[in-house]
This record gives structure tokens, sequence and C-alpha cells, in this order.
């Protein structure tokens, strides 16, 4: 890309995500809901001044969630996260199975192999964690016992959607599951989060005092990117996804005394990036696939719906595996219903490997759509939202009560 | 590149840049200098870790240049500028003019042709505006009016070069030169700077208040970003370059009543790319085409210095173009010795089109490099560096001083 035409697209991408995300809120829905409304309106199914495919776009978005994920680290507790762990886990096992089995059945139903209608099963499974994030941090809510569950849930759900993924790929390629290949991507998947925290625990404070007798400007900021980059990178290559190492690094650096400062300063650079991730996944939906006019396009609009309606139940009834403390159970299974990025990269592997036809690729893209799409404002309609403070969204302004309590 | 190269990449660039930056400053150099330094040993002249060609690691620190301009203009009192202008002008005009003779000159009697000889004087007229403002600001100088009269003259020298760059770019590829032609490109080059100084002081109040009714967070950041990537845009769309319209962008928002906020805030942004230009410069250096072990390279490598001292004798007397109100001349003069990016770019299109040998076009690199890391130090030994205030380097600290003056 040349440089005038990545100026333009910045361009686009900030004012369709201030454009929309400031009508989003005028209609009292969270901003992130309208920064993906405006990807769709530059994107490939509006006005396609962004192509969602250019490279460097896609580097800067995925530096976005990347960051995204690092900030919500930085805002977490690790105590209270541990403390509904249990809860978490529940929900996040619950919602995976329930959506899982009412996909595999119904590809089943509708006449297909068995191995297409797994694919329509692990589809359902993901949970986008970036986006819940966003959304209760929109809301000022990120403190809330309820949204601990969720974000707990979240990771645990990339975390089997990682190895789904992988399952379903290698099934995708013809190749054969064995117990002891799935029981060592789920230890590798798993393993790598208990260790990273361990072990970014004990390095993390040695460099926050090792940087603290730095004279060079910004270099807590800087070593703080460098370990949440590093982990995201050790992340991907231990099989793991870049967004729990990145998250990680957060969850470390939070529990150092240095915690709110970083922060602060990564709040600054990540508010540049964040935008940019939002609206390239509106920009990659493509509603020209599913045209009403055909019988085709009625046929495969048809099985999104019903696969969303799957979707959208199967994490609102697993909310209910989270027992007891008076939680909130229906806000919990709410707050499990965008599938976003994650569900896109299932459908895409879906089409490249010849596994789903172009139309049930576009069903497969509907039903991430419909729950990305409801799931804010569900969860915006059932939540309070927290008056803001000085530092505006993207949670930083919970993060006293949380790293305090 | 793939999204682990990208981090490491990143990771690469940061700590280049921390490390050698660090070292810098504890020898009382600028970080600009160790950034620089960092980069040559982390690229193809040394680890090898950062390739300076990568599109998108290209597009970041043009991103990165960009921004260094546009908070060098939001830190610049439109004023404070014109009052120096005379003496800015006379600096800049003496500053190419000198050593384009002498590099001429030293062409014909090293028996080059008429043509590659113009190229050579051409190659000696460039002031690198960003190496030269970020060691000012690292100095926390930026403020003084010597400081004024190079920054202008600075910006006078990249309008000449980049008039200069054309013609040399068109008699390279064997066109004809045309009065008419020459005076179009000057008038374009300098008219877009009024004109957009001029059309920007009238929006930039309009937009500033506009921006205050919106609710959406950081608008006012992004509403300046959008003015500055906009008018870099056009810039280059114009025949000018990108750095003058994102320096024309925050002089005109620096004069709005929300200028202090706007710089506070770009200069969160700002500091996450200006390092990856900086390291970029150093990683292009490629050091292998000097070899002092050929009569070759022996010879390339005089020319290259002979091309240098010319450069800095002329650069420096240059600087007694600023007449009178007790200015430092000699301050004046090796402020403008940096040719950085631009000279480098010169040396590219006489490589690209044939007109410099392989090896001219290391004895060019050499003169680029000697004048860019030598201007540093110089400048270093002759200001007092003003101690550091809450807002760390890149200039940020001394806005107060000069858009209150």
């Amino acid at each position: 890309m040349e440089p005038g035409a990545f100026l333009l697209s910045l361009i686009v991408i900030w004012v369709a995500a201030k454009l929309f995300g400031e009508l989003a809120e005028r209609f009292g829905q969270p901003a992130v809901l309208g920064e993906m409304v405006g990807g769709v309106v530059v994107g490939v199914s509006g006005l396609h001044l962004i192509d969602a495919h250019e490279p460097t776009l896609h580097l800067l978005s995925e530096l976005g969630v990347i960051l995204l994920l690092f900030l919500i680290g930085l805002e977490t507790n690790i105590h209270s996260l541990l403390k509904v762990g249990v809860a978490a886990f529940a929900v996040a096992v619950i919602g995976v199975l329930l959506p899982f089995g009412g996909g595999y059945a119904a590809g089943l139903s509708l006449g297909y192999s068995t191995i297409v209608s797994i694919f329509l099963g692990a589809a359902l499974t993901a949970t986008s964690v970036g986006i819940t994030a966003r959304v209760l941090s929109d809301l000022g809510n990120l403190d809330t016992p309820e949204s601990q569950v969720i974000l707990g849930a979240a990771v645990v759900d990339d975390i089997i959607g990682l190895v789904l993924l992988a399952i379903v790929g290698t099934l995708a390629r013809g190749g054969q599951i064995t117990a002891g290949g799935v029981s060592k991507l789920v230890a590798v998947a798993f393993g790598f989060v208990v260790v990273a925290i361990v072990a970014g625990s004990i390095f993390a404070p040695w460099l926050v005092r090792a940087v603290g007798r730095l004279r060079v400007a910004k270099a807590l900021l800087f070593s703080s990117l460098i370990l949440a980059f590093g982990l995201a990178y050790a992340a991907d290559a231990a099989g793991s996804a870049m967004i729990i190492g990145a998250f990680a690094a957060g969850v470390v650096l939070a529990r150092t005394d240095k915690g709110h400062q970083i922060e602060r300063e990564v709040h600054d650079i990540a508010q540049f990036f964040i935008p940019i991730f939002f609206v390239m996944v509106g920009a990659a939906v493509d509603l020209r696939t599913l045209n009403p006019m055909t019988a085709d396009g009625r046929r495969y609009i048809m099985i999104g719906l019903v696969l969303a309606v799957i979707g959208v139940l199967g994490k609102i009834a697993a909310g209910w595996g989270a027992r007891g403390k008076g939680l909130r159970k229906i806000v919990i299974g709410v707050g499990m219903v965008p599938r976003g990025e994650v569900g896109l990269i299932f459908a895409n592997i879906g089409l490249t490997t010849g596994l789903l036809t172009r139309g049930l690729y576009s069903s497969v893209t509907l039903l991430v759509m419909v729950t990305t799409f409801v799931g804010p404002p569900m969860l915006r309609a059932l939540v309070t939202p927290k008056p803001r403070q000085e530092i505006p969204p993207i949670a930083a302004h919970v993060s006293e009560a949380m790293t305090d309590e």
C-alpha cells in the first residue's frame, strides 16, 4: 500500500468509528456496536472504502485486539478472577457443549454429513472476549462479579475454541484425531496460561524495578509493551492464541506496584489501534452472499438464523452454570453471546478447506453477525451504565475499583 | 508479514531504540542518535533482524515521521516562526546554494558528467527537519530563537529539496526542464503551505468547537489526527511532502484554544511510532558497500568524505545568513547539518535511474550517514540542555513557553 492510500484508510476507519460510535452512544448503545456498524458501511458490504484483507490494515487490527486484551488484563485482578474461577469454568464448558450439540444436531437434521455438522457445531462455540469486554468497559461495568465470570469464561472459551479449531482443521484436511493428540492440545493451551502467569509474576516485579533505573523516555511503557508482545508471540508459538498471551501479560503487570501507571500509558496508545480492530470486523462482513430474492439465499438465511438462535439460547443457558452468590445469570449468559472474529475464523477455515459451500459459509457468517450485533444491545438493556470518570472508556475507569479490591 | 513476525519486529525495534537511546543519554548525547545507531545494529549492516524495506514497517515508520512533524507543528508558534521568517529563508537558500555548488564542482573535478555532478550537488542540499527538530526537543531547546530559525529554514529546505528532487528525477529519466515547469513546481510546493495554513486557520476553530459537542471518546484527538493525515495526504497529492502537510496541520491546531490538550494527546500516541522511524533510518544504512580493503572501496569512501565535508561546511556557512538579533549563527548552521532520510531518497532515485553507480551510491550514503551522525553530537556540544519537565522529550515540554509567548 502507498503511504497516501494508508493515510486515507486510517482516516476512513476513524471517521467510521467515531461517527457511528457517536450515533450508537446517542441511541444509548455501546460505542463498539457503532464501530462495527461503521465498518459494515465502509467495508465490502457498503462503500468499499476499506479492504478488510489489506495486509498492513490487518496487522494493525491484530495489534488493536492484542492491545485491548493487554489492557483488559491490566484491569483484571487475578484474585477476583480466581474467586469466580469455578463458576467461570462451568459457564465456559456448558457454553461450549450446548451450542456444539445444537449445531451438530441441526446440521445432521438438515441432511449434512457428520464432519460438516461437527464443523457447524464448532463454529457455534466461540465467545469473542474482545467484543464482550469492550461492551462491559464501555458501560463502566467491568468490575462487577458477573463481568468477572464472563471474562474468565470467555478466556476459557477462547482456549477451548483454539483446541476445537485445531481438531476441526485436522478433520477438514482429512487427518485423524487421537485422544493423545487432543490431550496434548488441551494441555498446551491451558498450560501456557498457567506458566505465563506464574513465570510472569516472578519476572514482572524485577522488570519494573530494573526499568525504574533507566533514564530514557517512556521506558516503563515500552518495557511493558515488549513483555505483552513477547508473551503474545510465545502464546502463538506454543499453540495458544496471541490475545491470551497479551491478557496474561496484563494480569501479571497489574500486580506490580506500577500497575496503574502502566495501565494509563497503555490506554493512551491502545485507543489508537482498538477502533481499527472493530471497524475491520465490520468491514469483513459480506452481506451480498445473503440475497433474499433467491431460493438458495432464503435457504441459507434460514439456516443462519436457526444456528443463531441455537447460539444465543445455548450461551444464555450456560449462564445458569454459574452457581450461587446472587449472580445475575441472565447477564452472564447474554455476555457470552457475541461470536465475533473467532466465529469468522472458523467460517474461513471451513471455506478454504472446502468443507463449507459458499452458501453454508454465508449462513455461518450470518450466525456470527447476528450474535455479534444482538449481544451488545441485549447486554446494554440488562446492566446499568456507570457514569464516566476522567479517563474515558475502554475500561480504564474501573481499574481503581478492581485493583484495590 | 505474519502477525508473529510483526510483533517480533516491533520488539526488536523498541529494544534497539530504548537500549541505545539509554546509552546515548548516559554519554550525554540526544536519544535520537542512539535510536539510529540501534537501527544500524539490528539492520542490514548488523544483525539483520529488521528489514528496512518490509512494507508494513515502512508504513509505520512513515506514520512516525508524519506524527513527529505534526507534533513539532503543534509546538510551533506561527508568529515566532514568521518573526524569524526572513532569517530562516536566507539560511535555507544559502544552505541549498553552497552545498549544491560545492557538490557540483566536486563532481566535475572528479571527472563525472554534468548530470551526475548536478545530482551529487542536489543530494547535498536537503536538511532532515525530523532529525534536527527531534535533537532540539530532546535537549529541551525547541523554543530558542536559533531553533525557530532552524525549524523555519529546514521546512523551506524540505520544500526546495522536493522541487530539486522533481527536477533531478526528470533529468535522470532523460526529460527536459523548462523555466515554466520549474516555476510551477516552486509555486505549488510553497503555495500549498500558505493555502493550508490560511484555510486551516479558518477551519480549525470551527472543527474544535464542533468536536466539543461530541460525546464519543477521544473525539478531539481523532479529529486532530484526521486533519493532520488529511493535510498530509493533500500535500502529497499537491506535489509537496506529507510531513509538510502534517506540520501545517500542527501549526494551525496550535492556535486553537484546545492546542495544549491536542498536543498532549498526540504526544502520547506519537511516542509509539517515532522511534520506529529513527530505527528504520539506521536499519537502512548499508555499510557493506564501503569496504576499505579494496581500491574501489577506498575511492568511494574518499568521495563520500569529501562530499560530507562540503555538506557540513556549506550548511554551517549558511548559518551566517541569519542576520542580527544576537543569534548564535554557529548553532543555526550546525542545526542544518543532518541530511537524514531525504538524502537517502535522493540516493535511491540516483541508483534506480542508473545515474549513480553502486559505488557512487555508497558515497552518497556515506555523506548522508556522516552528516546525520555528526550533527546531533555537534549540536549537543553547542547548546545547554534544559531540564526535563513532567511531559518527557519529543519536544512536548517546551510548548508552554512557546504558545503563550
